[in-house]
């Protein structure tokens, strides 16, 4: 089969995990970038190479997803790379509103990678009378947390952002199923009650602290040292 | 063998990638919520269906470490715990300091995660004037970042966490390396130049919403519409 052609598969929730869904999404950085560099096709193995990933998983991963790899060639970066933007869902614009217009939430509105290809933040909710009327700098209205259900309705808000302290995130999160949001991110350092209603994902950004304290207890002799 | 005892074997590294480290990580917590809640043992089966991950790799994860399963049985909780801790070298504190005192910095000085079992932010620094001085709300100086040799050397620090501008990022990575901070977490959106004294670990916030991005567009319709 011709590097291009492919044989599209219904993706099958059941064997596609999230840590999967992860992968996928630095397979898609890789391949964005390998297009930028006009390369046109790549093996699993010089993939795996370049950007420290294992081929085994790779040609696991991508199999779950149909034929896109040609023995001998590899796979073909702009088919793929589509492929993984179809099945990303990242052909249409998802809206987010943030909850909590702290430090991290005016971090978060001002990411760059949450008002890009395929994400637009339309609006913050905060409870702090101070801040609620003002703007982030890039322009997003920060509304009272009771116009949550209004601003859902008004953006068709799939994604709620919860940017609030640990003993407000539960409310929050009752606040956007009522509204009708049907993921959310939480970055509040709490157990939530999860709703059927509701996608709920942590985000531990201790994780990748835990990474780099790996590196120093494993790897770093492999260093010169100063 | 009896649980909990176990075939300590020095970790390769060329047969744990960053992508394992991540996982670890997630056993790890699953680990500590399963220890809080006086479960004793639990198999690979269970740990992966409890926590949606997948016991394959759970198994070929923890095979990497040494011996810890006994068939029939599974894991021993609080040795696979303890030894969890060690590989990721959590056994002692390591020290941060937070370059960028904006919005994002004063949410990582301030997050949980950052300032507990294992690591601490010592230090924070800013080029603005207008900020050196002054401390976060926990209580972290905020210096200029031509004293972060300084702040190096009397705290040892042995991790940067970059929260500036993209195109602020590589000069405070140059001057993270010249003052011999071994590793390096990356939120800004830059490209960062590689040096081989330091271990720099890009995190990009926008995988997890594109994590929810295919949740909506390949599971959501399996819960009630409203």
């Amino acid at each position: 089969m011709p590097a291009g052609e492919r044989t599209p598969r219904a993706v099958n929730r059941e064997t596609i995990s999230e840590l999967t869904t992860g992968r996928l999404s630095i397979y898609l950085r890789c391949l964005e970038h390998l297009e930028s560099l006009q390369i046109r096709t790549i093996s699993s193995q010089a993939l795996a190479e370049q950007f420290h990933l294992n081929s085994a998983q790779i040609r696991k991963d991508l199999a779950c997803l149909g034929e896109f790899g040609i023995r001998g060639v590899g796979y073909d970066v702009a088919a793929l790379k589509q492929h993984l933007v179809d099945t990303l869902g990242l052909t249409r614009v998802r809206t987010l509103v943030i909850a909590g217009a702290g430090n991290l939430g005016m971090a978060l509105v001002n990411y760059q990678g949450f008002n890009a290809r395929g994400f637009q933040v339309v609006a913050m909710v905060d409870d702090d009378p101070a801040k609620i009327g003002k703007r982030s700098k890039s322009g997003v209205p920060i509304f009272e947390t009771s116009e949550l259900s209004r601003i859902v309705q008004e953006h068709q808000v799939e994604i709620g952002v919860i940017a609030v302290p640990g003993p407000a995130a539960q409310s929050v999160l009752d606040a956007m199923v009522a509204a009708g949001i049907r993921a959310a991110l939480n970055f509040a350092p709490a157990h939530l009650s999860t709703h059927q209603e509701i996608k709920v994902k942590d985000v531990d950004l201790r994780i990748n602290l835990e990474s780099l304290s790996f590196y120093l207890r494993n790897c770093a002799d492999t260093y010169p040292s100063r």
